[in-house]
């Protein structure tokens, strides 16, 4: 049995400022927030569910409930590089453990879990990484009901889960996709509190039994022009800048014919950083500075899927 | 030799009610269960066939009931994902120990039995787990007759039985073909109550070798209007659904020229549970919930065999 | 030494009802039949080729008959699934036991030969099979003359001596097929009375060097009319049929321009008895059950080549 | 764990004359000394920004400053052959050193980093290498602030973060980007005075998930005009040149239509060398002698990316 | 240092009668056969070259007697399956025996020399063979001069010795042509009674650096019209044809525009043996048993390279 | 640490009389043999290039002598088979070694220093050659100067040090151009008299990162008219041959639009013996047995590279 060390990054009991900020600053997210709390709420009390159905549906015990039990809480948030889908999916827990008031822990599988070389170790791995989930799931279970929340993330899935059409696929791969299906389909049935999150950027790259098995699959795209506007606003907070730069800088850093738009990232971590160091030592952040940087800095290039 | 762990995922004892529930809910599937039904009666009673024999064409014992002993207890369901090969898979084993009267045990054979990756694993344990059927099997039968019947059923069997036209196909996988074709034939000739059934998306990369020893092969295709509306109508048993909402949801469901229509589980996994969540918790499950999330939710992707 | 069960399927000895039977059905392959018996003949008794001279060419001793010694006693079945080429392979040595007088013993070479994984095991094990063969026929000979004939089966021999022409080639196989060579060598120059058979789909796919030691290559095509006519007639027996469904089921069983005819096992392993179970168990079965079922069952697709 | 003989090449400190000569050398390289200075500064003393903040932004902490936290020091040099970045990359620690009146030090990972063979070894010996530096980096900080600061280069970086996108990709390289990846995200968070620089001829090879860590990504080219004439005054320094061999000269190593420019390294490793072999040891280095060269010696390729 | 039997097939000394009648039996080979034997002769004696010198071209030494130093006595056989090259490959020793008046030894290579998996093997098993070669070939030197003559042969030597050209190429091929080039270099420079014999089908696939250390390259083809009459006539020595019989099997075994002609061997093992088989046992073979068996035997096909 | 057997083929001490008559054979490389000789000279007494500086440049100390200190005595020869590259690298020595009065070592590196198979071995290996060379290389300079000079040759060095542009290269690989790399770079600060050389037939394979650090790269052709006149007039030294038999003979050995001309060895390995043979042992060698030799005799084919 692998430890926890092996299987995941270090774990992150949420809510914690970091991550409760970046999701803050995740603007226009907010049907996937909201279908993501809805989740956990019945995961974490599934007696709501029906609680809801004596009230809204009295008199019977509408079928529909029935097919709760058969899905799996896996979600697969798919999109470009820097649409958010990763920070969204390390984060979403802090505004879940506020909704639920209860801790969140956050797991990272490690992508190493594909083994250190010798065959059969992905397929140990992935296994026990789910098994070790599934524990510590039921323990967040006692008889007063949920304690804790436990979110899985899975970032980069499609190096884990990639289609079996491919047909040159190893075999190992093989393996390892079974045991993240036989890892997911023991979830399904447990009705624990765990949510499983797979980030990829190539949807079109995992593997059709994964995604038959996805409660839901969202779809990320970079920031679109109110968005970007939001970000740079609440970026440049404490700065004087003027509303037509804000304008201009909108358009700048969005798309045309022969390039994509920026990412959040190129915002928040290229951009603005950029600009003050170019004020930096010598006098203030002025509206050129940042003109200036979103005139010459290309936004990150778009990631290609293998056709 | 390997144990049972090694080889199966849990045996399950049928009939039980999830997939009882199942198999009751795949709609339009009648000539396959019929047919079915017919095949594990003759296994486990192969007397009948000599009865009925006797009874519609007396006088002479028919050539063609020896044609019977040639055949391999091999059915493949080939078909999209979410047509319900699975799902029947796994599920008509219900079906069979009501007709029986008598437990029916199914055996779903891990992928995983492609081996830990040491060459010659795989021969190994396919050979062990038609062996330990094969076992089963023989203890299935008594002096007095047939006491169970057991299925196995294999699962994504393009993984395990690709065709060797395949030209770069590697060795192992060639034998592990061969130990496949050599657990067929060894029940062909035992006459055990024992069906096989393999299930794949692909059944062009199947071994024309195994195609050629099937008993029967069956097409699934996903669920059509009719099949659409009686699983909708099913599942929001117990919800005010107005008749024109069901026209409706049939319809946006259905495939159009973009797009294929719905499979089973996108309607009971995801349109129906969608819909609930969407209500939930703020009111009831209305009409307009189910057809916004039909509008939007995008049919599972067919499996593209690559050609 | 790898024993005898790591190396061939159990042994059989011919004649026996089953293959017998086999042989029987086999329609239309007369030539091949007639070849193999004289083959088998000059092996289990080379000096009746010389009385035969002696008769016939009497004064010198042809040059023709050194030429023999020269020859290995490989044939090489090539032909589409279902063409009767493996059951013709395998059956065949029942007329000769019947022509010899002598028993036949049918060696089916386990494809697993190609070792457990660990490089240089096929060619060690290749080795052993026809040294194994090679004893066996040396101990077949006695003073007295010929006591028992081999017949060694190669069947999907492509995957073992596949063509050196496809440069990617692995080494080991290729070494395998030197290991072949060697074999057929060995028995060609020993005049023991064993006979080689090489089944394939894929004719193309054998090495040259093979093919050029082959004494005689047969092709072998699915049945025609008058021999699916025969087999149909033959496997009916004892049901009472009216010649026009024959006629009808002679031609829906043909090819069209859409597809290929059907294969000697689509007949006997699928129409008749997919047609027994449409009765089964309420009726009689009738011509229309016939008619049905050929109507709807497609023939088993032909083994593509990769070109 | 690795030792340091293990993982980097010799730890070089700076400023080093031969170094200091190079970065000196290369000319028209002004902006990227200017930002890396600038960025250098920051991480040995983060309280600067502030202060600047305060001074020039006073009333409020901006909050941009804030994501100053998030970023990686991280910056990716990508150019063609020769044009200065693998220089630039081990040189500019030299203006580093005397800018900040530390000494710097220099770590070359060594691309043998990627194990000696044993699959898992990359991950451990990236893993080890990030581990050496960072508690390196730890030492550089004491409670009166810095004392040294690291630039760790990775020349060749494609060998080793190649991107993910390439389909066929080896598990091993997977999980060192994964390495990196940690590695890179741990210095992120721990404000320690070390510099990550990249070096790549192929920076559409690079990992997505990389490139969008890079606080800064910057293209270098081959010299252009006034470079090319610059550096050779230098190199020529102390030999009587005329100014019209000057102005051929710059012309000659000029890109055409045929083929590029010469490189930094095609001037000063190849042409004036040559030249000066050419003179040796009969006379003196004429005017003649270096057109001569320039005339016949071809630039280095373009190293071309595999589309 | 492996044993002869690892290394070789069991070595034939000739003359011997078999491959006397081989050797005797390839009629229009008469260039390669006379520069074989004084090739031979060269080597067993090498003093014959300076008297010839002495003898012809008296007065001085010609330069050119210094040039055989540089020689390495290497032979490449390539053409087309049947052309005769490996039956001459391994008979010309009958002619040198008769020549020299001395044994000659005929070694033939194994192709399972490769190795037993374990890289690095092929290279220690092919400088092994040459190691062994080398030393008796030393033994066949003795005062009074060379007391025999070794012909090695390398049959199917492109998979051995294959073209680098090959980017693919596995290193341990590599390694087993830089053994093979230094084998073939050490016997150069011995002077030592042995020849090498490269056997091929695809000469385009050799190592260029092997090519040029050839003394000599001979193409091999399939038989011509008068060839083909010349083998028909000595095959068919003692039975009765009539002479237009001959010509109309020439005519039916030559080449048109669908297919080649037929090789040797197509002519003496199939043509003639099956014409015999057909007319055994019941009567003589007649000439219209050639004319059919002719019309219906397809010629072996050609053995195409990969371009 | 392997010894210098495992490293290296036999090392030759120079000058040595065939190599001698190799180098003098080199007909038309006077280029490269003059620029040889004044690097080695360089190398072996560095202290002359600024000797020569004082002399005619005096004043100042030319910055160009200081560019000297950073390249790497790597020096590239590449050309088609049988352009004399081969030959000169390793004759060159002979020159050097009478121009220095210094015995000069032929060092030859073994390909297989590639290693056994261990992956790691190869790094291992080529660090191990670097290291005894550079060891060789100290002890060749003591107090009072050098005493001998050290040449590295690394034929067919693509097979070693290939292009990181072909993305699909294995890591060993990389990792042992990275040691070539290092090996080069240590070599180039420790002023040794070492001079290494690459010969490759395929200089468009080299790595980027080598080509770059070559102190100069010449390209070898097949011999032009003259020197194939010279070389012929060489070889048939003591043989009447009339002049017009040399036009004849340079023409028809040289290119023409199917065919490219004569390589150096097919001149002097070929067509000179071939001749010989023909009149060998009956009569002198005439014009004639030149000329029809000549006439059939095809060139060694052109080294294709991979496009």
């Amino acid at each position: 049995m692998s430890s926890q060390d092996d299987l995941f990054h270090p774990v992150i009991e949420l809510p914690e400022p970091t991550r409760q900020a970046r999701y803050d600053r995740l603007i226009g997210l907010d049907t996937v927030k909201r279908q993501l709390r809805k989740e956990a709420v019945l995961l974490a009390d599934p007696d709501r569910l029906h609680a809801w159905a004596r009230q809204h549906h009295p008199g019977t015990d509408p079928a529909a409930l029935q097919l709760f039990a058969d899905r799996a809480p896996l979600f697969v948030f798919s999109g470009d590089v820097g649409s958010g889908k990763s920070a969204l999916a390390e984060s979403f827990g802090c505004d879940l453990a506020e909704q639920l008031d209860l801790p969140v822990y956050l797991y990272r599988l490690k992508l190493a879990t594909r083994g250190s070389g010798l065959v059969g170790e992905m397929t140990a791995l992935i296994g026990d990484a789910f098994s070790y989930v599934h524990e510590q799931g039921r323990r967040a279970r006692d008889p007063r009901g949920v304690n804790t929340v436990l979110v899985l993330v899975v970032d980069e899935a499609d190096a884990l889960v990639q289609s079996r059409e491919a047909q040159q696929m190893h075999h190992e791969d093989r393996a390892g996709v079974d045991a993240f299906l036989a890892g997911v389909d023991s979830l399904a049935g447990a009705r624990l509190p765990v949510l499983v999150v797979l980030c990829t950027n190539r949807v079109g790259a995992l593997d059709p039994a994964l995604m038959r098995r996805a409660a839901a699959t969202f779809t990320f795209v970079r920031p679109d022009d109110q968005q970007r506007r939001a970000v740079l606003t609440r970026a440049l907070h404490g700065i004087t800048v003027r509303p037509d730069t804000f304008d201009k800088l909108v358009q700048l850093t969005g798309p045309d014919t022969d390039r994509p738009g920026y990412t959040f990232s190129d915002l928040t971590q290229r951009l603005v950083p950029a600009a003050v160091l170019q004020a930096f030592p010598d006098g203030p952040l002025r509206d050129e500075h940042l003109l200036t940087v979103a005139n010459e800095l290309a936004p990150s290039p778009v990631f290609a899927e293998t056709p």
